[in-house]
């Protein structure tokens, strides 16, 4: 096991109508601004429960970020925190909402030209404006971690930030948001949080024995608990248990002590940034491609993946690694993803050629666990995905 | 799953040579008394590394906090604290140290009459001082959790106290201290850690499926390493696995969302006050008297517990929870740990109405994850037991 530190200070408020303690999270003098998404909070009847349990409470609203939060959106509502006096934000949305928000405080206390330098020179965020969460869709577990991603549409980029500033102060989970999620949105879900397990994963063995239990217990959990909430969104019980899976998923708990990998992510981003297709789709395309690629590096960690948490007992390290793919592409294709790129788009001549240049131009020469992937490898395995 | 709330903000510092992080967690204008116990840190060179650590940090020293923290030993290091103006408390030891400083961060800002009330009225501490730990022996999970069990001889009670003032600002873990701990400790630990996830695991199914995964891979975990600690305890992969598994047994994490029963520790705790029994050996002697007592309530998660931790796929449920029993029973006597009260003592004749009896003074009328057992009913398990 690798030497590690950890430490997690988000508060979590997990269960069924628990919006409505909201107020006792927020300080009673905070000046707070709620930050929403496209508006489906206003149908679904979260927007209704966050607003009477902040009726004591001063606030004001932004609305509007978009999926994959983007830079020049956010910058309008860092511009009413500044106008509002505004001292905690409060996410209510998903992984992209929680995202900006995270930005904006960092943003909101940043004493430098231009916030974007915060992305474009990966500073480590020490102190932030706090901030609260009210997740409404689980996937990212950005609800308990101290990660953002933002895009920028003018550039095409898809930047990461962090620091121990960034944890939210409270986190509140009521599994019963799951049922207004499109199932479009589910599927994301579910296919986001397992590829978070895999990328902390599927490495090589580092003797952490308990880390490995406890990712295959999320995966376990989820492919347990996928087709129920995709027949019955309102099982509370699927819910909880996807919702918790979820969280749990990037909490930083299973990344300690173990080699982590992350070259599906820094992949997918790119398709994200040129294609616009959906995060957790953009992974379910690079992931099967990936771990074909890298088969010699990983095939010991497959095989485990393969046995503990496919049940897949027969045959070589060879044979059963090789089937845990399949049996991971399959489950993807199942839930209705598709895992190849040219069903997303017909204008995907080049992109590997694209992807590549751009990791080389950003001098992000070393991908995966090993640090050892070179954009002629991201080249070969976003070919493969086509 | 049941609605929960979890937060845990102490901070691990988990690995190879790790004591000498010491000094960056400290303020620097901290007064600092270091708690120890009987005085094995000076042998085994943790003594060393700690004072080398605090070289530049003003501190005092207190030793001799005995297993299972007595009340009087720890009133003495409370005048301590104040005549020598402390700010800051670093625990040096186990689980019966860390406990005995949590009781001081306590004590040290009661307002009220006695210290003994935090414990008689169980009293919740908010705001603690602050304090941090060198984790000497795994085994209580006290290191990242807000919780401590004190004895007092006089009165031959032992009682519990907690609160979220109770956390360790840090702790570290740095699992070569393993090396010198004697066998018996080591199996002790084991044991501990082990009966603490069949507390929060061993009651009857509430559809927490990923609380159930991570409860099993705890299990699994020890179960896989125990046999390698007993034999090498410097073996540093099974060594690692075993030190941050007790932490994982009783951090919080999978006591939420599910029923807990604790009823093997109340009882247990009776037989350490009576006999002076080891406290882990207490719960070996408990656990399979009261799952055959509660049998029936309990056979589900019994049976479960066969497939998932003791591969024992074949027979009904009735069988399988039967053979987990046995199982268990068997894996604390293969470690040398007797599992009946009258291998400890001749004196074991109406222990079980003394226990009964000292339950209805008390007022703990309902013991178990239904609060359904009687003070009779806590007589027949440990007659069981005898």
């Amino acid at each position: 096991m690798n030497n590690f530190e950890f430490k997690n200070p988000t508060k979590i408020i997990f269960g069924k109508d628990t919006i409505s303690k909201l107020s006792e999270e927020l300080p009673t003098d905070a000046r707070v601004l709620i930050l929403y998404g496209g508006g489906s909070i206003k149908k679904n009847g979260i927007y209704d429960q966050v607003k009477t349990a902040l009726k004591d409470i001063s606030h004001v609203e932004f609305g509007g970020i978009p999926a994959n939060p983007e830079y020049s959106v956010l910058m309008k509502a860092l511009k009413v925190i500044k106008e509002e006096s505004i001292t905690y934000l409060l996410a209510v949305g998903g992984g992209s909402v929680i995202d900006g928000t995270k930005f904006l405080s960092s943003a909101a206390l940043y004493e430098g030209d231009s916030p974007w330098d915060i992305l474009k020179d990966s500073k480590r965020t020490e102190v932030g404006m706090p901030f609260g969460t009210v997740l409404t869709l689980p996937a990212t577990g950005s609800e308990m971690n101290s990660g953002a991603v933002i895009t920028n549409a003018e550039t095409k980029e898809k930047l990461g930030m962090g620091g121990p500033g960034l944890f939210p102060q409270f986190s509140i989970l009521d599994p019963q948001v799951i049922q207004s999620i499109p199932q479009r949105q589910l599927v994301n879900g579910i296919t986001d949080a397992f590829t978070h397990v895999l990328e902390q994963y599927m490495t090589y063995p580092a003797a952490a024995l308990l880390q490995d239990r406890f990712a295959e217990s999320i995966m376990q959990t989820l492919l347990e608990v996928a087709p129920t909430i995709l027949k019955d969104s309102t099982d509370y019980n699927a819910a909880s248990n996807f919702m918790w899976s979820c969280t749990m998923a990037l909490n930083g708990l299973i990344q300690k002590g173990v080699p982590t990998d992350w070259a599906v992510h820094a992949m997918g981003h790119e398709l994200t940034a040129l294609y616009g297709i959906d995060h957790a789709r953009t992974l379910a395309i690079i992931a099967p491609s990936h771990y074909q690629y890298n088969f010699e590096a990983k095939k010991e960690k497959l095989a485990q993946y393969a046995e503990r948490v496919w049940n897949i007992t027969e045959g070589s390290i060879d044979d059963k690694a090789y089937a845990a793919i399949e049996k991971t592409e399959s489950f993807f294709n199942q839930m209705g993803i598709e895992t190849k790129l040219s069903k997303y788009t017909d204008d995907f001549d080049g992109t590997a050629e694209i992807i590549a240049k751009r990791f080389t131009e950003r001098g992000w020469l070393g991908l995966g666990e090993h640090k050892s992937l070179k954009p002629e490898d991201v080249e070969h395995i976003v070919h493969m995905a086509y």
